[in-house]
């Protein structure tokens, strides 16, 4: 390839053009701005916070945001760059909770130690949560999100599911019946297992809002056959000595 | 919970010290500086540009930012925020490709036809990614990335991967041979399938940088045991309907 290369040959082909989907209208900075509460899809509110883990909000936001007219928008304290627990990385966020009192959709991420101590101690946000969440039709989290949850007393002795590493302290701490399980729907709140498996909520999610045939097309939209070259990744079925290792690298790789 | 709650309350339990891993020490900014290239653990670079699926970078870098001592960094030929396909979600680039030239890991996302389209005209950033690779140890891509990397010039001969949909655009296109898997390698160069795959791919890398026991913990510190609630991910075994209402959806979401 070279500098031939033009929008005209990539899409020439019937298969190309079946391969690369067509691009769709352009919203309007309009429709952008009025998104939260005022879209024809669903307004999905995705809480960032200094230190959450990364997968966490852009996992269900890459699901989410396939939804149709959905709006997926990253939320903070302070608009700009959140990073993450890594302190590698950093995602916009592009309102702030002062700009958003109605979501369809609040989704809070999970972080590790650092980060969720910081969102359970931050008064503020945990009464933004609950005020959001009085009109939303779906609270969820992912990982130790649900903790945040919790400690906003939105769990209070409902069922709910979290970070392998953290179910012990979730149910000791608050009045929560923990499930082991991938997601747990109590009344409008879903909360998720750890990272990775707010992918899989997001898809019951997307089911719950738009039926089983769009949730199913998106799963196809974004190739979710998942073939992990191990399968190591139920804490019910590890070793002591693989979660001192899992638990040893996360401390390591977080700031 | 309330304003009670302090670190301290948090920690006081073994479970609880378990549960929420503990902070390691903060790297220093010196250690940051110098990451690609000059650090202890891999030095690993994800480029973004405009219009990139959000889950391409995020979940491989949720995953090989668990590696140790590894960073990961976004590079752009700009640094600031760099939009997705969906424009409304915006990673920052911490770094510009003109201040990187060596990398021991090169990560390419995937995007829509515009993000793709555009990577593939823009024969600065094919030269940048052709100089990084003579010296990576690993050069990778999710989803239409590899397409990317084959305007590049780097997968001529070779077999490789990409999103469902594009497959017959990257084999009819240039001169490699498309292997219907989840991730393939050839040489130094691994290329995943579509978003998702990306995943499975940077936990196929970790196993081949670091071991296959650490892969397996860093599996399970991200909790990766996936249960999507349907089987539709799949692109060889949906229906024409599917695959049409997935390519619909897409093209919907994409601005």
């Amino acid at each position: 390839m070279s500098n031939v290369t033009t929008r005209r040959n990539v899409l020439r082909g019937a298969v190309a053009t079946a391969a690369l989907a067509t691009t769709a209208a352009a919203p309007t900075e309009e429709a952008y701005a009025a998104a939260p509460g005022g879209s024809a899809g669903p307004s999905v509110g995705i809480l960032l916070y200094d230190g959450y883990s990364l997968l966490d909000p852009t996992g269900p936001a890459e699901i989410l945001s396939r939804l149709p007219d959905a709006t997926v928008t990253m939320i903070a304290e302070k608009r700009g760059p959140v990073r993450t627990d890594t302190g590698d990385v950093a995602v916009v966020a592009e309102r702030s909770t002062a700009d958003v009192d109605r979501l369809d959709v609040l989704l809070v991420p999970g972080a590790g130690n650092r980060g969720t101590i910081g969102a359970m101690n931050n008064q503020s946000l945990l009464r933004w949560i609950r005020r959001v969440h009085q009109h939303t039709q779906w609270t969820t989290s992912v990982c130790t999100g649900s903790i945040i949850l919790a400690a906003a007393g939105l769990l209070d002795g409902k069922q709910a599911t979290t970070y392998w590493a953290s179910a012990e302290y979730l149910q000791s701490t608050f009045d929560v019946t923990y499930l082991p399980q991938r997601y747990v729907r109590s009344g409008n709140i879903i909360t998720a297992a750890g990272v990775s498996a707010g992918v899989d909520m997001a898809l019951y999610l997307a089911s719950l809002i738009a039926g089983d045939q769009t949730a199913k097309a998106i799963q196809l939209a974004v190739e979710y056959d998942p073939q992990p070259p191990f399968d190591s990744g139920n804490a019910a079925e590890a070793s002591p000595e693989l979660k001192e290792k899992a638990l040893q690298l996360l401390a390591a790789s977080q700031v």
